[in-house]
């Protein structure tokens, strides 16, 4: 079995920090498309989108491949489970965090109650 | 109710595409802890880890607050919920994209079958 090893973490996130890189995804999730058709669709020149293009390919979000003269592109294989995992994790950390606030909060004004009846 | 308005994603996945800062999330999500303690932590200067917080702050990740002469640092409220949200989506239609592929190989190998079957 073919197993994808995932780029860091650091190229994927870096690929996802922009709305146009983030948008062709979204586009490549309805289907391939090519990089001129894409250049297009976001009324970009074809060297900007080649560059999306080109950190998107680094990351593994999207592969490309040569039919004829046209360059087509399509999401990678790699997907996004090592981007999910890392958020879901640390998503409950937050929130454990505030957890653990409300709960200091509410014995802080707990207290301010006893000493206030006392 | 306070209501936090999430920075654009643009943002807060640049701020997580640094190991460092994904590790100072790690970190605060186990305590709050000042820019000085991080950057012994991080075996970094004091310049290099204030650089560091001030592009988690930017997104929203991280808020500090001047105790006396030392500056703490705490996961900040707005959480990881839109990142999460995006990245569970289009993990959908990566996913979906594949399956779709499946699909075809299995159709284009069936056929193979029964030309060879005819």
């Amino acid at each position: 079995m073919v197993q994808y090893v995932s780029p860091p973490l650091d190229l994927s996130f870096m690929a996802l920090s922009d709305a146009t890189r983030r948008g062709i995804i979204d586009q490549l999730g309805r289907g391939d498309a090519s990089i001129s058709g894409l250049a297009a669709r976001f009324q970009m020149t074809l060297t900007g989108m080649k560059k999306h293009i080109q950190i998107l390919e680094r990351a593994g979000l999207v592969v490309t491949q040569k039919v004829g003269r046209v360059r087509i592109c399509r999401l990678g294989e790699r997907g996004l489970g090592a981007e999910a995992e890392w958020i879901e994790a640390h998503r409950k950390l937050f929130e454990a965090r505030f957890d653990a606030l409300d709960e200091i909060i509410t014995e802080v004004r707990q207290e301010e109650c006893d000493e206030s009846a006392g």
